[in-house]
């Protein structure tokens, strides 16, 4: 295999797609953003790039607190949207159905499966972008994503959420099929670990 | 949608996998890790999170550099096995073609189709996670997953990676069919801003 060198090229890929959200002036509004990760699960932590003058970052900044909403490949159209157009110049609240989270201050897309409301713990500045450490104080899941699994609730397969996914490509794509399981696969290198 | 509460979940799908990699003790070491996302394109970031005790940290906090390497599905088994089992334990670089950087000291995975070598910049810690920004110094592509778009290098779609996906089901997947561009969905929706 060949290599080229393309120098600074932040190449991580695919993207998962997530719509953040913040009340801004008493209005909700969403930012269609890639940047975004699980932290660690225990604790709970996300964490999320948005660039300094994004309008959602105005809300975050002042209540120090925003949602994650995961959406699903019905709704391509509004995500899309929610990254053409600033909320400085539309209003995103009247795309979606929004509700208050009980928890925190934030506002929740309710025809996204997934929602996190997320308090700030850390904000790291680098340039114009700020990178934003947070706790996950709650997650609400589609129920019919969920599934008993020996008396305790367990998500279903990644399929069933249908989730967004962006290459750099400038392309959107959807989840394929199942590979493979976690702490399996392995076992047969694992078993030779001197190769 | 009927939501279930779930508490404190970090439920941020799909996961995208890659390997860390960094010298620790003058041994290349390679960490699977799904807590990775891009911070920003310009400047080139990248943000990554990983336990305190992981011992491909202990190589990071001394050179203050590492790599990401993305492995295909190729590689399954060996990623697997890079989560199942510690450096301190198994020699995983017996396990890759390991290359050096020509940029920093840190580990490539020749194998892997894209590989970046990065510079820490700043590193967050709640509790014994570290949230970790770097810049990206140089990105390596396989030659065959670039395309010539009007006289400058293009990446291929995403599928041409065959980039590895992992959801909290503990389930593998690979990347699914195209279903869109980005800022051309949204296009009728923010035509109509109000609706």
């Amino acid at each position: 295999m060949k290599k080229i060198t393309l120098g600074e090229v932040p190449l991580v890929v695919p993207v998962p797609i997530v719509l953040v959200g913040s009340y801004v002036d008493g209005r909700a509004n969403f930012a269609e953003v890639g940047d975004v990760a699980i932290a660690g699960i225990k604790p709970a932590l996300v964490m999320v790039s948005l660039a300094e003058n994004h309008h959602t970052m105005c809300g975050i900044r002042a209540a120090k607190v925003f949602s994650v909403n995961i959406p699903s490949t019905t709704m391509l159209d509004r995500v899309d949207a929610c990254g053409m157009v600033s909320g400085r110049v539309a209003d995103k609240s009247a795309w979606f159905d929004v509700v208050d989270s009980g928890r925190l201050d934030v506002p929740l897309i309710r025809e996204c499966p997934v929602n996190l409301a997320c308090e700030l713990l850390r904000e790291v500045q680098v340039e114009h972008r700020c990178v934003l450490v947070a706790k996950v104080v709650e997650c609400q899941v589609d129920e019919m994503l969920l599934e008993d699994d020996g008396g305790r609730r367990a998500i279903k397969d990644l399929q069933a959420f249908d989730p967004i996914l962006y290459g750099l490509d400038n392309r959107y794509y959807r989840i394929g099929d199942p590979i493979g399981e976690g702490y399996n696969e392995g076992g047969k290198i694992c078993a030779n670990p001197v190769g």
